[in-house]
């Protein structure tokens, strides 16, 4: 199968790392955000909403969208299963993986940027801000759905990673790279420790990508 | 069970539509959101996010985020599915329902609108324009994904209605909310109807709830 990838794109993240986890073999395709291919007419007519991630299944079926590709890939290849066996588990699993994918993440995104500055006119502190403001309300939000709750264990959920990690992690990268200290969130931190000591989770990282920029890339 | 909503809320809105099609008797709980009551303690206690919907099991437990109850709910109750019966088929609905619950949904929130005005210091008309840019893009967006697609049939994704119907009649009393004509969109149009029509959504509808404030209530 082939991803459409960007090493920006902290939803193509997600992806990368449930690939990663089930030893799924995949081609990547970068699409260049910052040129902004995702709108080149190639691309808008795999996914005609020109967002990342798409993952072009080997019959040439398009799945769009990072949580909805990560249940796919649950469904198709169930182990490791990215969550828990349990009905109530397995809600409290997307709860947290919906508190990063759907009341942070696109408040963040590049088309999101570009209308404060472009539309709305706001200058770059207050853009800043602005990601900062939202990233640190869902620290906070998340530790207190994770801090001291019974079933959040080596990760959020249980000893095994689940979506709600493989969501969280991109949030993580995010906030420190917008200045915030995890220490703020001491769950969140030893629990983004633990999952990216995973090689699934590090082969993933923005940072360790194809596409990622030389002189940002290191090794995973 | 019991449903912690908001006649404002959208996305509580999702689940009592879910609730209604599965026939799951519910206590509704109102949570005023122009009084700010999702800050109180009691409810603060209940879910440390401070956002609708909550629901709160027979046995205690507490479920948050929508789209989570919703997968909950097509577990714990499987007849009507919310989801069709193969992968490729679960992933499309998915996905649908995430252009609305992930792309659009949490840039029209109340913390978000305060944010503008009160931190940005966005005018009333600007934060308007704000709505109708993301709505109106998401229209074109769902248009785009379900006008000619094989699978879509009298609902997004054949002829029952599924977590994407859910999820795209609440954006579309949105956008229709803020001045935008369907129209612009006919396959969305079609289907809005085609779900509105049915008890089960028309119940739910954000006028038709005991919290509705009176001058604004309708029957469903």
């Amino acid at each position: 199968m082939k991803l459409y990838s960007c090493w920006q794109s902290l939803a193509s993240f997600r992806v990368r790392i449930a690939l990663n986890l089930k030893g799924i073999a995949y081609e990547l395709v970068a699409v260049d955000l910052d040129r902004r291919q995702q709108f080149d007419g190639a691309y808008a007519a795999l996914n005609p909403q020109m967002a990342l991630p798409a993952l072009v299944l080997d019959d040439g079926t398009v799945l769009t969208q990072s949580l909805a590709i990560l249940d796919y890939l649950d469904e198709a290849c169930p182990t490791p299963a990215l969550l828990p066996a349990d009905a109530k588990g397995r809600a409290r699993v997307r709860a947290l993986a919906a508190m990063i994918a759907c009341d942070v993440h696109p408040l963040t995104t590049p088309r999101v940027q570009r209308y404060l500055t472009e539309v709305l006119h706001v200058d770059d502190a207050a853009r800043g801000a602005w990601l900062r403001h939202w990233a640190a309300e869902t620290l906070t939000a998340f530790e207190a759905q994770v801090a001291g709750h019974p079933s959040t264990g080596r990760f959020a959920h249980g000893d095994a990673p689940t979506m709600a990690d493989i969501c969280l992690v991109g949030h993580a990268v995010f906030a420190v790279n917008k200045g915030l200290d995890l220490a703020s969130a001491p769950t969140v931190k030893r629990i983004f420790e633990a999952a990216m000591a995973l090689p699934a989770f590090a082969q993933a990282h923005p940072l360790a990508q194809p596409d990622t920029p030389e002189p940002l890339r290191r090794n995973s």
